[in-house]
């Protein structure tokens, strides 16, 4: 077990599709949070914006199921390798990368964000 | 062109192998490393610790060809699809992402850092 470096806590987990291997999203863990990954199998994170500890899913029911977990050189960065279940961002596309930055749309909208989330941007 | 969100003046910038789809490092950037990949083609970050501009590959000679630029929903995070000259990790691996969680090695390791950076630790 490697010893992860946390900053204010936390520590930036990119999120991989195992099978296509598009990166599905960004976002932080906390301590607890990969704990929790690792003895469920399923992604939590620490959202910074409702300071609090999440599990993917448990909304939208898009849940992601972590085969593995890498650490980067510095210790200070993760990859969650997942099998994603419906869409990883909240706004109906698979990946939350589905812009250029020139914001040309490249990815697929996959659900109706307004059918999934009860509050609309979450 | 989208309005990406700084935070302190940096956004995290993953760095995908357009071929393989490996994710080989995370960095940050500037606006102004924003701005240059985007003239110059090559990956361009700035670096917390030596709080400096930095083209990745000016001291390796392994450069970043930068195919495309993806932002994500937040437009808080970008993606570099690149062609990776020799490796992404200074410790020789092709991607910083060699190990698991528990510490084993699952990378490539393609060069010695000895013999390509003149002190080590760059």
């Amino acid at each position: 077990m490697l010893s992860l470096k946390f900053a204010d806590g936390l520590i930036p987990v990119i999120v991989q599709d195992a099978q296509s291997r598009d990166v599905l999203m960004m976002a932080y863990a906390n301590n607890e949070a990969v704990r929790l990954t690792q003895e469920t199998g399923f992604a939590h994170y620490y959202s910074r914006s409702r300071k609090k500890l999440w599990k993917k899913g448990e909304e939208s029911g898009h849940f992601q199921k972590v085969l593995r977990i890498l650490a980067d050189c510095d210790e200070d960065c993760l990859i969650y390798e997942v099998e994603q279940t419906g869409a990883a961002c909240h706004t109906g596309y698979r990946t939350c990368f589905y812009r250029t930055l020139d914001g040309d749309v490249v990815g697929t909208k996959v659900f109706d964000p307004e059918k999934v989330y009860k509050k609309p941007g979450h």
